[in-house]
């Protein structure tokens, strides 16, 4: 049902679910601004918005997972520098008439995501707006100089991506494709999962970090748009091998369903957020190790970054060609 | 001219502006999350948004401008609880085809706003939206106990207010009727740029801090809903002499051509974000003279805060009435 709602008794609710007792809050949501205690580590900062209509639709996402993802894409930012979370901002733009029990559930999942890790809703706003837009900001510590940079990357670095690639664009289509009835498939709803409740790696990414990770990324618009930015960033280059990719099994099994090509998928279907690390070769295998022991999480090679700057991919035909970035451009 | 481009492209533009090698910004935009050193202080957060259709139309808003009040908005809650404003995130939401120029405007405006009060732009994300939508999060610094909160203000303190009410909204209207040719009288002129390029009362609130204010938050919604909020904050009433405000002159010479009551403006309007204050009857003066000295800005007192919790409007009259609140519910 939807009722009309004022501000008031919608930020009244969102302040009993933030908590404003949580450590080191001394003035959270209720005032101008938030006041925090500084840590004692290197401030890190990052924001993503989600918009409906370009990153989800309502018809299909629901208000806990939006939430949930719209917390996990800004964690993923963070662990991406090895940074520990600490505290977060959420800005709201809602068409009338507001649903609050849409909201309520919105602020369940951001919750549920920033509970995980420690994080807690300090501040936003809630504002009209045509369609749902969110906008989250996550602050982060980390050690002085401990941060891993997308820019650290040395040709001879082993290119290892976390966990597997494609389940989340593969989620998308079977969002996107609900009507078709394969919904109910585990294979399909293992990926709906994936792109819906993505998982920031953020004590794996410190597991990297102290492996002696060179460089680290998240790969949030697919691998073959991230890894020549890292390449960019580094001043290296890259060479690819595509029979080595970690493509996720449920994006396998559903491929012929859905139509899609499964390499091209996971190199270029984005929103996975696994992480894509520079890491020497003689540190990959214990760093491997202590991920799959620690997390269960695999830690795969899949090719090697080059003096030489330019990307290459080397498929199964032992044939190189130039990489081309198909991922995610944002006004594409 | 509206030309295809490319996130890349745009982001590389973005990060001209932006300038990475900022005080204390030890990685800036171009990597998953910004690194800071941490200051001294207490960290201070706020996040607000501005949606087309919304809080502007770009038929009659400029890029510049709109940049420009998004950093507006976010250093007046800043200052609000004076704090001193440092690093800046925005995410921007955009219809595509997206027009590079209006975006470089936009961020034009809006490092101009940030770099009269010394903050870099740090980060922020690009996405595309079927409206604009600027999310902007601010961080500023306070020493530690430092902050001034809304919850602070004391039966019998004065009920102050900074510079004069009833301008922006006066512009709103002047930028909607803009059609009816008002727009070139000098009234118009003002009241359109109060709307567009709000001043936020950054060193002005340090001033009130140091004076002794007890309460401050900034007037964005207007007296008659902010004024009930600092009240339900401190466990305190006011009553308000609507003769003593000090309304916008432009607006009171604009009024009838807008069809507008200068006193209900001043009252309900909104986006003046001037300062709200509580302080003790005996600091008053002094703050006044010293605001009026340094900045030329008025302080004005409106009425007094009550142990009595009914907030109650004085007018001309000589009558007391319940304060209504009118202002601007984002959801009304």
């Amino acid at each position: 049902v939807q009722v009309r709602v004022t501000e008031e008794e919608l930020l009244a609710a969102i302040r009993k679910v933030a908590g404003a007792d949580a450590p080191r809050v001394l003035v959270g949501i209720g005032d101008d601004a938030a006041v925090l205690e500084a840590g004692a580590g290197q401030l890190v900062l990052t924001s993503d918005m989600l918009v409906e209509g370009v990153h989800f639709e309502r018809a299909w996402m629901s208000a806990r997972d939006v939430g949930f993802k719209a917390a996990s894409v800004n964690l993923s930012d963070l662990a991406a520098m090895a940074a520990s979370p600490r505290h977060c901002l959420v800005s709201l733009g809602l068409p009338t008439p507001v649903d609050p029990a849409w909201v309520m559930e919105f602020f369940a999942g951001l919750q549920e995501a920033c509970e995980e890790h420690g994080v807690s809703v300090v501040g936003g706003d809630l504002d009209r707006a045509s369609a749902v837009v969110v906008s989250v900001t996550m602050t982060g510590e980390v050690s002085p100089g401990k941060a891993v940079l997308r820019s650290g990357a040395l040709g001879g670095d082993a290119i290892a991506v976390t966990g597997f690639l494609g389940a989340a664009a593969g989620g998308l289509a079977v969002a996107r494709a609900s009507k078709r009835g394969v919904a109910g498939a585990p294979w399909a709803r293992a990926v709906a999962r994936a792109f819906a409740r993505p998982t920031a790696r953020v004590a794996e990414a410190q597991v990297l970090a102290s492996a002696g990770a060179h460089a680290m990324m998240d790969i949030s618009d697919g691998l073959a748009s991230d890894l020549p930015r890292m390449c960019e960033a580094s001043g290296v280059g890259a060479q690819l091998h595509t029979d080595e990719l970690p493509v996720s099994e449920e994006l396998r099994r559903g491929a012929d369903t859905l139509g899609l090509d499964p390499i091209a998928v996971a190199l270029s279907g984005g929103e996975d957020y696994e992480l894509l690390v520079a890491i020497p070769s003689e540190a990959l295998v214990a760093a491997a190790a202590e991920l799959r022991e620690r997390f269960g999480l695999p830690l795969t090679s899949v090719g090697r970054f080059t003096r030489a700057r330019s990307v290459t991919v080397l498929g199964a035909d032992d044939a190189e060609r130039p990489l081309e970035p198909r991922g995610w451009d944002h006004f594409a």
